[in-house]
């Protein structure tokens, strides 16, 4: 199925697929169009897939498939019977909507594995963020191993797509601190007023954080190791971040 | 090859693979005893492998494998043409060594995926804790995803293992407080005294901690959430927690 594979194709069209019923539910609350319904008969019957996730949305289509058809576009092993195309949200930093006032986001510099921008996102979720942006994004948000391992999380934040120079203008021009975790020339992440508007940034865990942003930071930070190897996943150093900004601002 | 393939092997042998050059320096400097390491000459010459990793242990038997043999035994793609076969250290709780004074250390339940128990022993490596705790293991430490998912964390942490009843009384012998990561009935973690000797105990993602661990508890802990759907990552949660008390005890 071109949409499931194809990072592409899914940018080209900006469609793409949605399995199972939590994820079904959730898109569609968080304002995700669904363009088409492909249901399995064996496993969920026409009636509760029209009150469950049809709703007043005209517009969907119903499609009944056949459990091999299923079986054949399903990614996923577990047998929900229910598979959407959706429209994806515009992602663009002029989209992005960000209240006024004390801002707390997350932004990723061209993070590498699903799973890692799956639990940054749930991470994201948990903190009540005001935004999450990926900056020179490696592939495709709605790439089916991101959406799984954000456990829906991909769609209950606010996320915002772009390229590095144009996220550091937008932070620039809406008066948000910068501050890049980074090993050397920084300061302790402890010693940071985080209650300031604020934007918490991560490279990868293989190169860091390009120039652009260094150069770019209020202030570079580091969290103190002291081990033999030193080396955290970069979804559990953003979360250390961003709960001492949570911490200071007293979890509101 | 059994031992790569069969936890049950590993376990009744005390032997495991290793790969990788990087890992067998920490595994080797780290005082576990290599009994044989395999080579491929069209990768790494005998030399190499002689200045490298044999050292003065002269009981290491060294064999020389045909690159097709090689292939076939190594379980990564990386081609750094070296092997070992390793002997496990004892993790058994009473041969756990933790110094006397502020001991800070993580215990986790019955964790499940070992791309988890790698980022929670890189976090453990990171803060330099104590010790780390696997109450009730699900598999074998010793499998390669962990190997591989803990960067070489394995080998540099003091793991001990045992059931969720051993090791409570270990922590009550040597009055070490309980605190732990439960959802319900629990104190705000920032509110709780971590400079005082901690064990900090995280469940699964599914289910949680047991019972016998919740009414163990010095005090029960909980990271305030107030997102969506509020799912962290168990090794994101356990290293807020764990920086929580870092922060407290001043990085030292």
């Amino acid at each position: 199925m071109l949409l499931k594979e194809k990072s592409r194709e899914r940018k080209k069209t900006g469609l793409f697929i949605l399995e199972g019923q939590r994820e079904l539910s959730l898109a569609s609350n968080s304002g995700y169009s669904i363009e088409t319904l492909l249901f399995n008969p064996d496993v969920i019957s026409e009636k509760e897939v029209v009150s469950l996730f049809y709703g007043a949305k005209e517009q969907t289509e119903l499609i009944e498939v056949s459990d091999a058809v299923y079986q054949k576009i399903a990614y996923r092993e577990s047998t929900e019977g229910v598979l959407a195309i959706a429209k994806s949200k515009s992602h663009a930093l002029e989209d992005l909507h960000i209240k006024s006032g004390k801002v707390l986001m997350l932004v990723a510099e061209a993070p590498e594995k699903p799973g890692n921008i799956g639990a940054l996102l749930r991470t994201a979720d948990a903190a009540n963020l005001d935004a999450v942006c990926i900056a020179n994004p490696k592939g495709d948000l709605y790439n089916p191993n991101i959406i799984r391992s954000s456990v829906g999380c991909i769609f209950t934040n606010n996320i915002g797509v772009g390229t590095t120079s144009e996220i550091i203008n937008f932070l620039k021009e809406k008066r948000i601190n910068i501050y890049c975790a980074e090993l050397s020339a920084s300061e302790i992440y402890t010693k940071i007023d985080f209650t300031e508007p604020s934007a918490i940034v991560v490279g990868t865990e293989s190169t860091g954080l390009s120039k652009d942003w260094l150069n770019a930071a209020t202030q570079n930070i580091v969290i103190p190791m002291e081990g033999e190897i030193d080396s955290m996943n970069v979804s559990v150093s953003a979360a250390i971040l961003i709960f001492e900004a949570k911490r200071q601002r007293k979890f509101q």
